[in-house]
């Protein structure tokens, strides 16, 4: 999916919602299996209830990786449960290693599994980065400045030409490619940095986490739009687990229809 | 595998030798099938004849996950092929996330796969490494300063306190747990940083790659050594790769063999 079709399934949609499939067996409603194939019905139930309010879906790998082969096996199912066109499917993997290596992770995220996105760790550097930017139509989201407390451990810390160490990274990562094909991740709560980053990097889209569970809110993210919105904003728990009951999906709609309408607002 | 146990394994193989399951099925002999099930073969003859030589796999996950739900497969049965404590076995998985999502990769590496230890990127600080020193005699290897290019662009830029980020970040992880449950990644290329490293970090392992393929040097090593030898040098394409042939793992053992004796020199 290129830049012009996420803008405009953001118009049709009126919604620059992901939904992040953090699929925990332990927090799935009581009437499901606590197993893969749990998850895979769980999974396949929200999406077909969040599909008309979300412009994307986020699988945070690690979810699968704790149930073994069987989770990996849920994860490919899941996305062949999105319909094609009708949302970004994002790998929430953060991988990051030398070329000959992220050359793996690309081919196991956009061929294997048919990904549109992956999430992409920037700590060894440009090298890393390069080889997911070979494949046409596929986006790399580099993580910038995250929502967690650690993010004052190196992401914040400042440079002797009195940068940061997340925008000296951006300004490097951002340089490889262009904002076609490379998008970033900011955290939802760091609202302070909002406005110098949008002047820095007015074309990217940035992929946000941290709005609900983690403490951010829909309205301090203005800041953060662009005139093609230029934001997908993510929501896992608060989504997925709106209800632990059998009528957990129409709770999940629910949600995410509520998080859409604010959204609308926005999008004005 | 504790540290106790790690020093007594190098003195009893007189090898620091970690040898990297890289295994690409485009590079395997050709007489073996480019399948999970060909790489599964693959590995089992490797681990058997170098095993003798080597105290340690490292496991690069890409490569597995670049084959699907087989190669997940083919993963968990590699570990199995590893005799328990005869080896220290690394997934050389570079995880990062904020605490939730890690602490389902440390599940899916310290419980699921039952590996010694895993690679960890520190790009999103404190919180995205805690969770995995949770487990007991497990180990979080943190990468430090890398052996790509790529370093420059973020482990090697100097922060306003005039150290590097690499240094920063070691420092501040090496204080979530001790030399029992950390060791670090240096790149075997980056030389000219051995000795304050060392200075710096007395007591840790360090996991070394980039001996090889990728232009370290064993002799150079010998500035990062400690009085526990404090090492593991990981060599994956030239012992893995060593020949085409149908002799491929006799040809491998050779090559780990080589290595093994040049390291039980510098042990001494």
């Amino acid at each position: 999916m290129n830049k012009a079709e996420i803008v405009q399934l953001i118009r049709r949609k009126q919604s620059f919602l992901c939904v992040g499939l953090d699929s925990d067996p332990a927090k799935m409603p009581g009437h499901l299996p606590k197993t893969a194939e749990g998850v895979l019905a769980f999974n396949e139930a929200i999406i077909k209830s969040t599909l008309p309010y979300a412009v994307a879906y986020k699988l945070n790998i690690a979810f699968y990786e704790a149930l073994g082969e069987d989770g990996w096996h849920a994860l490919a199912r899941t996305i062949e449960k999105i319909p094609k066109g009708e949302a970004l499917i994002i790998a929430d993997a953060k991988r990051g290693d030398i070329g000959n290596t992220a050359a793996q992770y690309a081919k196991a995220f956009f061929e294997q599994l048919d990904c549109d996105a992956i999430t992409i760790s920037p700590y060894m550097g440009a090298d890393s980065v390069t080889p997911f930017l070979a494949f046409d139509n596929k986006w790399s989201i580099v993580l910038g400045l995250t929502s967690n407390k650690g993010a004052e451990d190196v992401e914040l810390q400042r440079l002797e030409n009195g940068r940061f160490v997340f925008q000296e990274t951006m300004t490097r990562i951002a340089k490889l490619g262009n904002s076609e094909n490379i998008m970033f991740v900011i955290g939802a709560t760091k609202a302070e940095y909002f406005s110098p980053i949008r002047s820095e990097f007015p074309d990217h889209f940035f992929l946000v986490p941290g709005v609900g569970a983690q403490g951010g809110t829909l309205e301090e993210l203005k800041m953060l739009m662009n005139g093609d919105i230029g934001l997908l904003v993510n929501s896992s728990r608060q989504i997925i687990f709106a209800s632990s009951g059998e009528d957990f999906a129409k709770a999940s709609a629910m949600k995410a229809s509520e998080l859409q309408i604010q959204m609308s607002q926005m999008i004005g």
